[in-house]
């Protein structure tokens, strides 16, 4: 593949949709390809059937192993309909989330081990990972307040899951971050918003700079 | 848990359906235990919805590691919500298929590699396996022939599928047979119906008398 793809990670609160606001249009400015924003779980119509199964309040009685498997289900699809052809067009792909969030947050966080959610992560893939991801990291705190903060509609399942699960989270995220520095680097979630984009921006021109010419 | 799992397995046309018929009556007359009739893809509320998104035509262009996947992730809760309640009260559960059936339609018919999609299942599972497995044996044309025969409504996805594809399922489902002779008895469902439930309720009484008391 030619285009390059690039993962966006961390928990919500962390700030990544205010900074994806401000560098979608500086990728843009800098490049001639399209650039294309997309997001997990969903992204593309049998993606976006399952991610409702998901995010579902009213199934709360689903088993760790059933949204673990249902995340790499849409992912596969995701992967299929949306990045992979936009690779093969030399584009440019921003996912926020990828396969780190399974691992972080069904391995990590809901216990079900990380080896094991990464074994079915590269099932689902076939092994397909960012050439970069940046994980904006923020104290699970200050994450969750400013979610309670900007939103008024109900919560979630994921976001009602309880401080210990957010901690594993967190720390399964340190975590990868520490065992693969050549493709994960963590960004400060608590910087102010112009700070953050500009610390993402610097990643993406300094490793990528024959992607973004203008 | 005290009580006991069998699960049938073979093609749609192999006659588990005909079998089912008749063997429920038998099982439920040699028993005081409750005696629960459950199938999959599905079998509980979160698990009927993954059924539909999986066997719904319009969702032809998913991936078959996708489908894997979701029907491992039907299967967990399945489990969940419905057979392990069932044996931990001692009743008798019949399952209308499970693990073999990925392992034979996805692992071997779409050759997503038989050892990958049982360690997915593994982890769906646990590694609960059924005491008893009957699989129905019949050869594609027959299978194929009749389903044409009797049924009006449109093919699914599977069915839709090819006679190669049929022909891995079937070869599959023979090595599961010679690999796990204990678990798994091959029954002939080119015989006529009442010698084919006559066979398994012979298996199922011979293996497990104590379940069978009167």
């Amino acid at each position: 593949m030619s285009g390059l793809f690039i993962s966006l990670e961390g928990p919500d609160g962390a700030g990544k949709g205010t900074m994806l606001t401000h560098l979608m249009p500086i990728l843009k400015k800098h490049t001639s390809r399209t650039v294309v924003l997309t997001r997990e779980p969903g992204g593309s119509p049998i993606a976006e059937k399952i991610r409702h199964l998901i995010l579902d309040v009213a199934n709360q009685e689903m088993t760790g192993e059933t949204e673990a498997l249902l995340y790499a289900a849409a992912r596969s699809q995701h992967l299929h309909d949306i990045i992979l052809p936009a690779l093969a067009k030399d584009q440019i792909v921003i996912s926020d989330r990828y396969v780190d969030s399974s691992i972080a947050y069904q391995g990590g966080g809901r216990q079900l081990g990380t080896d094991t959610v990464a074994s079915i992560n590269h099932f689902a893939t076939g092994g397909v990972l960012p050439q970069l991801t940046l994980y904006v990291d923020i104290s699970p705190e200050v994450g969750l307040s400013r979610i309670k903060k900007y939103r008024d509609t109900p919560e979630d399942r994921l976001e009602v899951a309880g401080n210990a699960f957010h901690d594993r989270v967190r720390a399964t995220y340190l975590q990868l971050v520490h065992d693969d520095p050549q493709r994960i680097v963590a960004l400060d979630g608590a910087a102010p918003a112009k700070e953050l984009t500009a610390a993402a921006w610097h990643e993406i021109h300094s490793r990528f700079p024959q992607f973004f010419p203008a």
